[in-house]
């Protein structure tokens, strides 16, 4: 175990299971707080503000102020903040979105005449707002998508995640969108400059091998892979690349 | 050119673009009608019903009574019929696939729990019938959708088809769905049955290669390409597999 100086800690799956808290998670954290270690929640859920993130792991007994969160809805603010400084924006998303691309400063207009046009899960999705989407990313407009997750676990069942959402416009128009979330290195850029560490000194902890996993890989951190969410532990023998750390749950790490 | 005694003929961008009439479609229906010549009017729009399509040609000039007309709502309905006779369906789309399902006796339920998923353009499409469509297709729900096309040419310009909006549901549950519509063979058998004309027999008349020309090819009959719609006569030369004949317009044909 090397002497990491950042932690970019995944959410669901890792620290809880939808609004259930994970039993070793609390003691992690704290184990962080008294060794002095810089870490960042980092989740794929643009649906929530950051303050919002903070005070639900707050609510399960995990230590967190809202600047220890870092959203893709605030990561895809700050690219777009980057690459389309003066960008009017078409946006598609809940309260999470529009909060992160406020607080960036960016302009957000309602209307197909857009410069870029941001997708993040909707639940009040409409076909006037797809078809607005389409048009702009079909005028040339900058297409970006805050996630590529296919699916939401829910109570109900896995319902469609913002990747599926995402899909109708990148198929009606054939332009494939800019993912910012992981496993995409963008999210994970913005958190190393968030955060202040560097790629050789920080590692990614999460439970989802196609995004948690794939993204530190892409990116070059190291990267610590617990059972405790959505990748089974009987598919580690299968992984194409495997992590550079995995232990069933967290409270193996600090041993 | 043969004695065909069967026609099956598009719509959009052969006997009319949008709601201008192309000015010799409807002198090509008449000389059909002189010759007692069989044809079907053959749409992927799921939208409207038998009775408003008919509607519409007669209001443009085209001489039609309903039974000229067979939608892909209505190939999909007699489709279900034929191989989930029994099964409840949950439906997305408008009032031409929702008609064509109670014309054939089917079950209609606003449920989960399926057995038949079937989509169609829907311009009130909602998450909350993306996420019924994609949990019912999860527990293993037959997929059924009108037609592929991804794109949907209006006034505003091209706004996102039913084959875009299906793309929700495939992408989060990675299940394929039954395509009915041109280009597929099912909407070609299901008209030649309602016809009573066979593959050797009939002719299929549309401008759009990828859908009209394609859905002749792909059913072994011979195809008529007018250029008077989304295919541009420039493309011909590159058309991988040419349809039969190729005109400019209707006015050539029976000369």
């Amino acid at each position: 175990m090397k002497d990491y100086q950042g932690y970019l800690i995944d959410l669901d799956g890792t620290m809880y299971r939808g609004n259930e808290v994970i039993d070793e998670a609390p003691a992690f954290i704290q184990e962080l707080n008294k060794r002095n270690i810089d870490y960042l929640f980092l989740t794929n859920n643009s649906s929530k503000t950051q303050a919002q993130v903070s005070e639900k792991l707050n609510q399960l007994g995990i230590e967190s102020n809202q600047d220890n969160v870092f959203t893709t809805s605030m990561a895809t603010a700050k690219y777009i903040k980057q690459h389309y400084p003066n960008g009017r924006c078409y946006c598609i998303g809940e309260v999470g979105l529009f909060d992160a691309i406020e607080r960036e400063g960016l302009t957000v207009i309602d209307d197909s005449d857009c410069d870029v046009v941001v997708m993040g899960i909707d639940r009040n999705i409409s076909y006037e707002k797809l078809a607005k989407a389409s048009l702009a990313v079909r005028n040339g407009a900058a297409f970006i998508s805050t996630n590529s997750d296919n699916a939401l676990p829910t109570e109900r069942g896995l319902m469609p995640g913002n990747g599926a959402l995402t899909s109708v416009v990148s198929v009606s128009t054939g332009v494939e969108p800019q993912f910012i979330g992981k496993p995409e290195t963008i999210i994970v850029e913005q958190a190393l400059e968030v955060l202040g560490t560097t790629q050789k000194n920080t590692i990614l902890v999460g439970d989802n091998y196609n995004t948690d996993i794939k993204a530190g890989i892409n990116s070059g951190i190291d990267t610590l892979m617990v059972f405790t969410g959505v990748t089974p532990f009987e598919a580690y023998e299968s992984l194409p690349v495997k992590p550079t750390y995995f232990i069933r749950d967290l409270s193996e790490w600090f041993k």
